[in-house]
């Protein structure tokens, strides 16, 4: 399936054909971000803007696309709009890869109103589940420090969202795939050997070791658990290991895949290492996550390698982004959503982002919103507790909302996955530890200007009953 | 992205290379099966073998998949094969949409160990998520009774992964979705209307009922929580429902998307009938699942139509079904796959799989796996429990497992998704109530002929260390 315009909402075109019809000039601003941090944790990691830029820059509806919404009592003169339908507007964003906090736009659009509304869902559709996924692939990697990390997610992932997830957990802090095609298409590290099947096929495993380490002795790692992991994998194993040694061959690793992993390493470790195998590495898998590994890191369990699956792409046990899009400016005025719950109160204008910066360049743990053009502030006021506020004076800051798409064309140059992946690394080291603990992690603050707080407050009023 | 020979795990292909340079003949059965029901639940509705079969009618590698694998070190000779790879194999499957159970095959695939390979990835990747989410989707029609169900989720889903969402959730009972692409290709119902942002960029929400209503008088549905549902957004729907009685149309509903659903709803029935506005449908959303739905109806809440979204289309809280492939037969020998827990040992050889039903033919509550040419049996063995044992002397057989795809073409006619759905509901009409109730299900029995127990025992014992 290609993302053509129609991979949307119906919603979007039945309101697009009365704006079409009454106000076709009308001009918006819409807000994406988030009101929860993924998983309880402290921060989340912004992906998938390439993804949503890329698809912006060739969208337009397929002829399929338009003789469907024909037949679904759309008119004809809203048709031809749509068939030379292009998204012609403005993208401010934060960069992909970048340390992001609820509460605060990510990534705001500008453009005609049908426009926006049109690109909603592809927009929502694409950055919630990659920023779920590179969030929870790097809280994998807090916990697995600096062991290579290992995504084998693909046959558990919600069909084709799989494609993204792989590339998602590479910009997470993940050193590579067993996707074939996303490594393919994102450019990224795969990797991969054999499964129980294999030996299975053979019935006699030391054969199926032979024949692999043979016809592949580079990058082989022998699967060991199928029968009993101690008593004949790893025996055969070492068998396969020194005959390979005797043709010039190293084994690089065996995997574990199930039992308990703890004991079986440790165990392996010794065994290997009394073989003076100690270059052959331990590749451990079977339905890991942030948690599991932290445990085996904390047991010692000696582990150079990690395969993770179900639980990386499918963003467990979260499964979804809340993340929203919603109106804050139109035709230059303010626009709200109110709520029973003032947090879920949307914030008006077109807005900026600084981020707060100490005197060493590290994040000091607040981002100031403000009105797009009040530049920085001095100061920033708890968004609801009057009693609160911070004062920002002396600090440095960063304008977080940056051009990324003017007039429907990109004006950045496209990154590589490896190049958003460093980035967040590098962003990611100005955030102090105490942000990223996954137990009650410190509280990122998020501000506003004097001037956007009271001008939020006027508007709720004015829309109260 | 187009699913293509290289969706699927890097070590499929390097198991794949070894397979042909030691032998390329080899002729494998593999079983599609899970261990658990998901959500906890009785039963699960398989889904997505049409898209699969789709696939593997014209699967094969495009020349950039082969430029990629050529750079990752394989082999001219083997690229060579890999250039002109077809899936040439049979596959023997359950009807899509059919009610199954843990632990016995629901489609098995009988070819080339090579094809059979390739193809594991992409085929675990489209059922596990379908079957998954038509089974929540099922959950959701049983609790909702009569009600409609509309699939809202494609902004929070598993990024392209949402396309086939929409699709499952028809399979599993839903009446259409929000999904404009996937109710194209799919010929599914597509339905939507309103967002909070239409009413939001007019500031006055009579303005903006009025002219949606005037652009789109039919299947016209007005949300009335923007800024106070009963207070502002049902009295303007009433205003303008009145207007619209005027012109001839009739509003076809009001939709509430926040607060608490079932007084809302109660004060909406109420305030609409005193308009003499009984036919205004009410419309509810809002992080729905199975359970809300059910506790809305024990309440009496008046809602006609659910809107659904997360819950449903990330298959929470599960968020995957964790299907397996797994050798059973290579070269007509046996083959298992041995675990310390004798619930996860694999069952050897190719098998059929028969439903037992009653006098009245309804389901008995027994499936019973054979080796696949031994025939129906008259008594069922529990699978490792040596005292338990049922007869089926008398009843009823379906055989489950029948010919989709010889020698790689489709054998049986391509089915819609509403052909699909249609048969579903007729399968779990069948289906005793007592295994569909959420809270401790009845749990389905599945057994083994003696011989197939006979023969998987005898198998353990020769793999046992």
């Amino acid at each position: 399936m290609k993302i053509t315009a129609a991979y949307t909402d119906l919603y979007q075109l039945t309101m697009a054909q009365v704006y079409f019809k009454t106000k076709p000039d009308g001009r918006a601003v819409f807000d994406y971000y988030y009101r929860h941090n993924p998983f309880n944790g402290g921060y989340a990691i912004f992906a998938g803007l390439e993804n949503v830029l890329d698809v912006l820059e060739t969208l337009k509806f397929a002829d399929s696309d338009l003789a469907f919404l024909e037949q679904h009592g759309f008119e004809k003169e809203f048709l031809d709009y749509l068939k030379d339908f292009r998204f012609n507007g403005n993208i401010r964003s934060s960069q992909e890869g970048d340390v992001v906090f609820p509460n605060r736009p990510i990534l705001q659009v500008e453009a005609n109103i049908i426009e926006a509304q049109v690109i909603e869902t592809m927009l929502l559709n694409l950055l919630n589940f990659q920023t779920l996924i590179a969030t929870k692939a790097n809280r994998i990697r807090h916990s697995a420090k600096e062991a290579v990390l290992l995504d084998m997610g693909l046959r558990r992932a919600h069909a084709t969202g799989g494609y993204y997830a792989s590339r998602a957990a590479v910009i997470g802090g993940f050193d590579g795939t067993s996707n074939v095609k996303a490594a393919e298409d994102f450019n990224i590290s795969v990797s991969g050997t054999m499964a129980h099947s294999f030996i299975q096929s053979y019935g006699d495993e030391l054969q199926a070791f032979r024949d692999f380490a043979k016809v592949r002795p580079k990058n082989c790692v022998l699967l060991i658990d199928t029968y009993n992991t101690l008593r004949s994998g790893l025996p055969n194993a070492i068998t396969v290991a020194k005959e390979m040694e005797r043709e010039g061959e190293k084994l690089l690793g065996v995997r574990l895949d199930s039992g308990d992993l703890a004991y079986l390493a440790k165990q392996t470790r010794k065994i290997l290492d009394e073989a003076d195998l100690g270059y052959v590495k331990i590749v451990a898998s079977n339905q890991l996550d942030e948690f599991v590994i932290k445990s085996l890191k904390d047991q010692g369990a000696p582990i150079d390698i990690y395969g993770v699956g179900t639980n990386l792409v499918t963003g467990k046990p979260d499964a979804a982004l809340g993340g929203v899009y919603k109106l804050s400016e139109y035709n230059g005025d303010p626009r709200i959503k109110l709520s029973e719950n003032i947090i879920k109160v949307s914030l008006p204008y077109k807005k900026q982002v600084y981020r707060i910066l100490d005197k060493n360049g590290m994040f000091y743990g607040a981002d100031a919103v403000t009105i797009f053009d009040e530049g920085a502030v001095e100061q920033m006021e708890h968004p609801f507790d009057p009693t609160k506020s911070m004062s920002l004076k002396g600090f440095e800051n960063e304008a977080l909302l940056q051009d990324v798409m003017t007039n429907g064309k990109r004006v950045i140059p496209t990154r590589t996955v490896t190049e958003i992946a460093d980035y967040s690394k590098s962003r990611l080291e100005k955030l102090p530890e105490e942000y990223k603990r996954f137990q009650n992690p410190h509280i990122y603050k998020i501000g506003l200007s004097s001037k956007l707080k009271e001008e939020r407050n006027n508007l709720v009023l004015k829309h109260k009953f």
